[in-house]
């Protein structure tokens, strides 16, 4: 398991030390945040995240790795309570070329009738602060 | 844990019955195939499958989500080896309204440098059997 990165806003907000208002769940090594960029038809998308600064799923602590799919499959069970969808889609880069955050993620997509998902997002907009407070908010009391 | 669905085709492969060449990996409750659909730019997309006909990730039992996301990792960890790849992404859907197959699979697609991966797969050409073959046989020799 790797140490704190003290440049990775990631590992602020598993330290408790940012956007603590933001954290929809948090277990023993693992934390739940909406996304900075939400889709339009797909409001709800959140990212399940070590606490450590982790940077790769496949190098991964078996027992985190468990622990962050177990958290993850709480968020997919919770998904059509916190936001009405039918469905979710779990997405993980691993070292991919267009990965932009460099802290290990599980995306946890909300999935609609007809929302017609593409990754990447070509939308790019980030949300508002009140939007992901919300979000967060409404996740927590599905996860209770 | 589901019984075999006999309509499945994703039950026949799991029970050996059907496509026994193409199995790359078989962990006890566990196979991983290539993708009948294989993007030209990320050659090596695989379906990592439980044998059982399960057919969601968040209600499958701890120890067999467990043991699905240790051959995800052993097949990341395997990509560079098999085919190149710098990276991988990792997908899963769950329920989601443009889902195809409801037999659980996990997709690991291998990355490469500008290959501008979008999901889902546009191309959506059946790639012939003896490309699925060479790639099935690329990632056992790189999983021994």
């Amino acid at each position: 398991m790797e140490v704190v990165n003290s440049s990775c806003p990631f590992c602020e907000i598993g330290r408790g030390v940012l956007d603590a208002d933001l954290v929809a769940f948090r277990a023993t090594n693992v934390f739940v945040v909406p996304t900075l960029k939400q889709r339009r038809l797909n409001s709800g998308q959140v990212l399940v995240c070590p606490v450590s600064h982790e940077t790769s799923l496949y190098r991964l602590q078996i027992d985190l790795r468990n622990e962050l799919f177990e958290v993850a499959a709480a968020v997919m069970a919770a998904a059509p309570r916190a936001f009405g969808a039918v469905g979710t889609t779990v997405l993980v880069n691993d070292n991919a070329p267009d990965q932009t955050l460099e802290h290990l993620h599980v995306h946890v997509i909300p999935r609609f009738a007809a929302d017609n998902l593409v990754i990447p997002n070509v939308d790019g907009i980030p949300a508002p602060r009140s939007l992901r407070l919300e979000l967060a908010s409404k996740l927590r009391a599905a996860m209770e």
